[in-house]
């Protein structure tokens, strides 16, 4: 199965003057430009057939944008809201939420929108076993995995797309 | 500064008759197909002015000839061909060649064409330092890597594209 990791677009400052720092991060939305570039590259993604059975992404306001944006340029998609993909979200206990669920074997196809440094850490993982912040995801990127069956597991998987925004839109 | 590691295109099949193999393989041209794609591939990356100041190809005909549609799609390319990256170079003994250079200071931008698994095996070296075949580098696909100075040395790159030829063609 294939693994897409996408993060968030561009995305409003924080208000550095407000009194709860963490509702205000959770609330910042995509900007203008955000956006425009998530709209690009969801438009390549179907031009180039590249589709997802499912799309999982963060709770908070930007990535559900980003999120919105790709199923809007989806023909079937199904998506879920997902705390464990929250900054500093843990990998190992996604992972057991998602071993544990019956309703997605055989998917071949799904997608994680999410945060950094998350993002990278978790391919990181998911390749090599280790972090060790070797991997660049720019705001509206995509890193690509590829697993032997419909397994996610630690350590299995090889890296077949790194695409920063730019090179695709 | 950047490097990017790019495989030939596709190319002739092995003539299981040859009674020289390796003049055989080394002789293999890019097929109709291939030399398509390059070409592709090659537009892409000058609208995406992705450029190159220095190509280095291994000296086999169907990385020379992949290397020959890239130079004819950028504006300034000076060109060299390679022994270290025949199909089974010593990226180690590439290194040291390239390191006792004088006149390639202050590069940003390097291109290797050659051949798999040398071109993943050379990357993972240079993010990781370690081989672990995790990485998929199609014909025509193209990995980037960053380095923090102009120096190339194992275990110090961080990868920031890896580009199956589908998804930028």
């Amino acid at each position: 199965m294939y693994l897409y990791l996408i993060r968030h677009g561009i995305a409003m400052e924080p208000d550095p003057l407000a009194s709860d720092r963490i509702a205000n991060d959770e609330a910042r939305s995509l900007t203008k430009l955000g956006r425009k570039k998530v709209e690009q590259v969801a438009q390549r993604l179907e031009k180039l057939e590249v589709t997802f059975e499912l799309i999982m992404t963060s709770p908070l306001v930007r990535a559900q944008q980003t999120a919105d944006i790709l199923i809007d340029n989806q023909i079937i998609t199904r998506c879920e809201v997902n705390s464990d993909l929250k900054p500093m979200g843990d990998l190992h206990q996604w992972l057991t939420n998602w071993n544990a669920r019956s309703d997605v074997r055989n998917l071949s196809t799904l997608a994680l929108v999410g945060h950094e440094p998350n993002l990278s850490q978790w391919a990181e993982l998911l390749i090599f076993g280790e972090v060790g912040d070797r991997l660049i995801l720019k705001k509206g990127g995509i890193i690509g995995l590829k697993f032997a069956d419909d397994r996610i597991a630690i350590g299995t998987a090889q890296l077949w797309c790194l695409l920063p925004p730019k090179l695709i839109i």
